[in-house]
């Protein structure tokens, strides 16, 4: 019975120690080459391979990451169970972003830094946390946690999902038809969503003009929700003041591409989150064991909902 | 019986209105030449007008700032008391500039803004929370309320005060022959010590070397607190890693001065927290209604520790 762990081999070694200690009974493989595809009954990777059907008693392939979008979902054997990353380290790294960048628009931290390179001294009037409503479109693990970081601060806090969520001292919304009055109310636009077809494209001219003038957008998504071209467009007509900016389709961004000189983007290379092998380690551990003593793991994908 | 309103019309407003709700018996005076100076009881300035000794029935002084370095004590009567600003919008804003301040430095911001403005997407190595210690200088009202927003994140803290403290999950230290055993656990140094004699120059050349290799700073505290040169050596020395400014001496800065355009540093106009009129307004009524019940004003100024 083996673990197939296709990933680099930096975060392999941290993986192989964890595995030894706590389940010894698996073979922890990172050579593929070397084992029988029939051994294989786990399998750690962040794209499924071509020839996945050659392991026939695969039972769960775990995402190294937080999201599933990268996996053909169709393409998987219906009884193989999918698993996204769901671990400390990556919710903890998210947390310390979002609230990073909501402070950093909130306090106006590009455009100090702007009349810093100017040699300009001069305060700009400051807003209170009570009147920057942030608005975070999507409720799920990563949402929620970003939130509890930032409900301290006294920020107006609302939500926005597919589906109704209850969280406490959080204005909760949900569906189509109340995407509009949720992003009337919002001053930072905070977006988590998973990628799926629903959400590809959904940060667009339609969306942005629906946000209040000033309104600003933190992207922690999947590049491929934004539409570059609907962001450039409503920072540069005034309707958006700024934007913090981590994923984007493609990456890393084309030398050309307007985003990298924009004064009012803030662009970092997809470091918000990333998976920490000690966490991770330890979440798929535990999801093994859970596997095995006949519930379902954390972090279990929907196939029909796409994550 | 009267108070003096002597800061900016546009805040005065504010006051009047929650005075003549709130204290209806004082007269509210914004010019004073209209009034007789024996009915003056009560005082809020930036710094003690010089003919203060006319004023022979003033019992408060109140500072419009956190901080009272700039009154000169020895000329203030001795009978008449100075109070601090303490008010909840002060609190705030340092809680927001200093957990930005952490974060940036902890998430290396300003490295991947340099990387921004040079067309280059590369992720740096993450440093977890847990591995990025917090030092506070200062433990007072905003020292302590720091610290609460950044305990959530899962920062090692400690922090350094002149007489002892004792706060939940903060490693503690006092008095001078302990700050450098608290300088060399600290992997990032907010300064939010009060300016007097003994804390003038405090951020000079032995205190940067008592830091570990790596370590930066966030100076809220007084400019004149910090010595730049060392600072600027410092840095240009590899020893610290980065800083961000809020205060100088002298403020502004002068056009030439190296802080504008260290790549190291980012520098704001003296902004992480101001005074917010209507929370300040409620704080100086409910310290005239104690001090005339009897009590101690919130904030009162010990002056022979000058805070």
């Amino acid at each position: 019975m083996a673990f197939w762990f296709n990933s680099d081999r930096e975060r392999g070694r941290v993986f192989a120690e964890a595995f030894a200690r706590e389940l010894p009974d698996l073979n922890f493989v990172m050579d593929i080459e070397r084992v029988d595809s029939g051994d294989i009954r786990y399998l750690l990777t962040w794209t499924a391979p071509s020839d996945l059907d050659r392991f026939k008693n695969l039972e769960i392939v775990f995402s190294i990451g937080a999201g599933v979008d990268q996996f053909r979902l169709e393409t998987l054997p219906p009884g193989v169970k999918l698993v996204r990353m769901v671990e400390d380290g990556i919710v903890r790294m998210m947390q310390e972003y979002v609230t990073l960048a909501v402070l950093a628009l909130h306090r106006n931290l590009k455009v100090y830094l702007g009349q810093q390179s100017e040699g300009r001294w001069q305060a700009l009037p400051a807003r209170q946390a009570a009147d920057c409503r942030i608005g975070v479109l999507g409720l799920g693990m990563l949402g929620q946690s970003v939130i509890e970081r930032l409900m301290p601060f006294g920020f107006p806090l609302s939500g926005w999902s597919r589906s109704p969520r209850q969280i406490d001292g959080v204005r909760c919304h949900h569906g189509a038809e109340s995407l509009a009055s949720f992003l009337g109310e919002t001053d930072i636009l905070v977006c988590l969503l998973p990628l799926t077809e629903e959400t590809r494209g959904i940060l667009d001219p339609r969306l942005f003009s629906a946000l209040p003038p000033g309104a600003s957008l933190i992207h922690v998504g999947r590049g491929a929700q934004l539409d570059h071209d609907a962001l450039i467009d409503a920072l540069d007509a005034g309707h958006l003041s700024g934007a913090v900016i981590d994923v984007t389709e493609p990456e890393p961004l084309p030398s050309e591409h307007p985003f990298w000189r924009h004064p009012q983007i803030m662009l970092t290379p997809h470091i918000a989150s990333v998976t920490q092998p000690e966490t991770a380690a330890r979440s798929v551990i535990e999801n093994i064991k859970r596997h095995r003593a006949g519930l379902d793991p954390i972090g279990l994908v929907d196939r029909s909902r796409g994550y």
